[in-house]
C-alpha cells in the first residue's frame, strides 16, 4: 500500500463525502486566477493548492524540482523530473495536508496563499502533448461498429484479438474542459452513387475515453515490455474524442480516419496518477486467443473506473445518456504501450494515449451516440423530451468518471463541452 | 522576383557548379560542431554559416531576432517570428555573402567565426515536430498501390480524387539524415488462414517523399484557404518514411497504418524555403471531376523538384533505383493545407505534412520498392550483381532532390539512412 492511498488519511481541508478530491487523489493540473500566469496545482476538495506558492514557501524542500518546474503551462517540466520525483512530490502533498501534520495547517499567512476556491481558477491544459495516439481496445465498441457497417457475424476484424488496433491521432486539437467546439465543416457523400457535398458535419458524436499520459519512453529503436510499462505511464484523464461520423464514412478508407476527429478532443483538467489509481486494479478479461509473447503480462493492469456521459441540451436540465466502466477494455495499458514500442517507436513525456471508446456489453454502456441510438434508428430520449441521434448544436456534453473501493472514492472531475454551431 | 533569387548573384563563398547550396538556395538548419551547443545555420556551397555568430558579431541588426533564436536546437524559434522575419533573414543573409558586398568578407576575422567547413559539422533535426501529418496525394502511387491490393480496373478508391486523402503519423520517431534505424519487429499473418507471428519485418520498405513545415496557424476552429496557404509554409525538405509492408498489411484495416510506419521517418537536414523554391513553380495537372470549392486554387502550386533514391549495399557501390519528380503530384500544398484546417483543425509552427510516396507514370519514376519489384515479382538489379525486392539489412537508401532554373541549381542535399539488423 502506497502511504498516499491509506484508507484512514484525513486532510485538515474540509471534504464534503461525494468530493471525487479527497487526500488520498491528489491529482495534478494547470491552472491559472485572473491575469496571474500559468502554473501547478492539485487539489483536495473544492481548494485548488498552488504548487508554485508551496515551492516559494519552501515547503518542497530536498525535492528535486526548481521552481520553473512549477510555474509553467504544462505539467511536462515536473513529469520530465521521473516517476519517482513525482511520486515524492505527491507523497509529500499527502504529508502537508494531512490532519496529523500542522506545518502548513498552522500558518495562516501561508495557508491563504496556497489555497484556492475552486471557483476562482480557470483550468487549462495540463499536458503539453507530443504524439496522440488512439487505441480502439473496446472489444464492445469494436463489435458494435462492425455489426453497423460491416457483417454482425463477422463483426471483430481478424487483426482486432491479436493487436492493440491503434492509431496516430492530432494532438494540436486536445483541449481542456470547458474549452467550447465548433461544429467542424468537411466532405460528405450523403449518397453513394452521388457526389459528395460540402458542408457542416450532420452526425456529430462523443466517445467517451479514457487516456494516460506518459514519462519520457527510450530511445528510438527500443522497446518496453509489459512489465515495465508502469514505470512510463505518469497518471489519466477522461477524454471526449468528438468524431464526425458522415465525415468519418466518405474519407477513412483507406488510411483511416482523419479530418473526422482532428477537429477536437476534449479532456478532463486534473491528472490522476497511477499511484492513486493503484487501489482500482481490477483483473482483465480471459484473452482467447491467447496473446503473443510480447502482450503477455502479468498482475492486474486494469482499473475499475466507473463512468458517465451527460448530454444538456440549452437552458434544460442534463440526462445521463450512458453508464460505463473503463474495466470493459479488452487491451490494458501495459499491452497498449508494449505493442506501441515493440517496433522501435519512441515514447516522449507528456505523449497521450487513448483507450478508444468505451462500451460495455449493456446497451446503456455504450459510448458513444452512434452506438446508443443504433446508428440513429433508435432516438434517445432527453429529459426535456427532446430526442437525440448525434449532438446538437449548443448541447453541452459532460464525460465524469470516478472509482471507489474501501470507502474511499477518487475520481476525474469531468470535461464539459457545448457545441456551437458551424460557422 | 524576389532579389535573393536572382540568377545572377553570385557568392564572395567558392561555389561548385554542381552544388545544390548556390548563394541562391540559402536553407535553414540546426548544426553542431564537436561539444558545441546546437545552432542554427545556412549554407553555400561547402561551408556552413553560423547564424549564431552572425548574431553577436552583429549582422543582423534590425531584423526581429534574438540572440536565443539562433543558440537552439530547432528552428522553431525562428519560424515562430512569422514569414516576413524569415524572409528578411534569408535577405540579409543574401547581402552579406554577395559578392558586391564587402562588409563581412573583408573582415577575416569575423568570416573565421562565421564559416565552418561541411565536413566538420553534425547536422541534427532541424525542426521540433509538433504533428506529423502523411498525405497520399500522388496519383500514380495510388494508383499502383490499389492495383496491387486491390483491383486493377478500380484502381483508386471513390474518394481519391474527391479529397487530398491523408492520416496523422507519428512525429517522435521522425529523425535527421546520417540516423541509423533497426529493422523493425512486428506482428505479421504471413497466411491468411493461420495465426499471426512475431518476428523482423520482412518487407522493409522506403518511400520516396517531400515535406514542408508550418509557421504558426489560426487558433482552432478556423481554417485556412488555399489562397492563404503560401502564408503559413516556412519550407521543404526530403522524407524517406520508411514502411514495413508485412506489418501494415495486418495491421491497418480499419483504422490505418501505425507501426508499419512509426518506427522511423528520415529527413533531409536542410529546410529550403519557400521563397527559395518560388522560381520553380510549375504547373500542375488538370483535375477531373472539378474539385469541390474550398480546394480550388490560382496560380500554381507544384514544384519542379528533381528526385532520384539510390540504394547502397555494404562495401559496395550505390545503384540509382528511382527518378522521379515531386511535380508528379495530383494535390498540391496549399489543397492539403485548405483540406487539413477545413474542419477547424489548428496548426503549429513546425509541423510537419508529407506528400506521400510520390510517383510518376514511368515505372523507374515509383517511389517505394513495393512498386519498383511490383511487390517482389521483379527484383531490382544492383550494380555489384545482387537483387533486391525490398530494402536488406546494413542497406543504405539515399534519396537526393534539386531544382534546375534559369541556369540556377537549388537543391536539397540528402537524406541517408543505414539500416541495422533487427535487435
Amino acid at each position: 500500500m502506497i502511504k498516499a492511498n491509506d484508507p484512514s488519511l484525513k486532510s485538515w481541508i474540509e471534504v464534503d463525502g461525494n468530493s471525487d478530491f479527497p487526500i488520498q487523489n491528489l491529482p495534478f493540473g494547470i491552472f491559472k486566477t485572473g491575469q496571474d500566469k500559468a502554473r501547478v496545482g492539485s487539489r483536495i476538495g473544492n481548494k485548488v493548492i498552488d504548487l508554485n506558492a508551496l515551492y516559494v514557501l519552501g515547503y518542497f524542500k530536498n525535492l528535486p524540482f526548481e521552481q520553473s518546474d512549477f510555474q509553467t503551462d504544462a505539467l511536462n517540466t515536473i513529469m520530465k523530473k521521473g516517476k519517482e520525483a513525482t511520486t515524492d512530490l505527491r507523497n509529500r502533498l499527502s504529508k502537508l495536508f494531512d490532519e496529523k501534520h500542522t506545518d502548513l495547517s498552522n500558518n495562516n499567512h501561508h495557508v491563504e496563499q496556497v489555497l484556492i476556491d475552486v471557483d476562482q481558477v480557470e483550468m487549462l491544459m495540463p499536458v503539453q502533448v507530443g504524439d496522440y495516439t488512439d487505441f480502439y481496445s473496446s472489444r464492445g465498441h469494436a463489435t458494435n461498429v462492425g455489426t453497423l457497417f460491416r457483417d454482425p457475424a463477422n463483426a471483430l476484424l481478424p487483426n482486432w484479438l491479436w493487436i492493440p488496433v491503434g492509431y496516430h491521432g492530432r494532438a494540436s486539437s486536445i483541449i481542456p474542459s470547458e474549452q467550447m467546439i465548433k461544429r467542424p465543416k468537411g466532405q460528405t457523400r450523403p449518397n453513394d452513387d452521388q457526389d459528395p457535398v460540402f458542408g457542416a458535419s450532420k452526425l456529430l458524436d462523443f466517445e467517451l475515453e479514457m487516456a494516460f499520459v506518459t514519462f519520457d519512453g527510450k530511445p528510438l529503436g527500443e522497446n518496453i515490455t509489459t512489465a515495465e510499462a508502469s514505470d512510463y505511464i505518469f497518471g489519466m484523464c477522461i477524454m471526449n474524442d468528438w468524431s464526425a461520423r458522415d465525415i468519418q464514412k466518405w474519407e477513412y478508407v483507406p488510411l483511416g480516419p482523419f479530418l473526422a476527429k482532428s477537429f477536437a478532443s476534449s479532456i478532463s483538467p486534473w491528472i490522476v496518477t497511477m499511484d492513486a489509481l493503484e487501489p482500482f486494479k481490477t483483473e482483465g478479461p480471459k484473452q482467447d486467443p491467447k496473446v503473443l509473447p510480447y502482450l503477455e503480462y502479468e498482475g492486474d493492469f486494469h482499473y475499475d473506473i466507473n463512468l458517465e456521459v451527460g448530454i444538456k441540451p440549452e437552458n434544460s436540465e442534463e440526462t445521463t445518456v450512458c453508464n460505463s466502466n473503463y474495466k470493459y477494455m479488452y487491451w490494458n495499458m501495459a499491452q497498449q504501450l508494449a505493442h506501441h514500442t515493440i517496433n522501435g517507436c519512441n515514447i516522449r513525456c507528456g505523449d497521450m494515449m487513448a483507450s478508444g471508446t468505451i462500451s460495455g456489453d449493456d446497451h446503456s454502456s455504450f459510448g458513444s451516440m452512434l452506438e446508443l441510438s443504433w446508428r440513429g434508428s433508435k432516438p434517445i430520449k432527453m429529459k426535456d423530451g427532446s430526442e437525440r441521434k448525434f449532438i446538437n448544436d449548443n448541447d453541452t456534453v459532460i464525460m465524469r468518471g470516478h472509482c471507489n473501493a474501501n470507502g474511499v472514492r477518487i475520481g476525474f472531475g469531468e470535461v464539459s463541452t457545448k457545441v456551437l454551431p458551424a460557422q
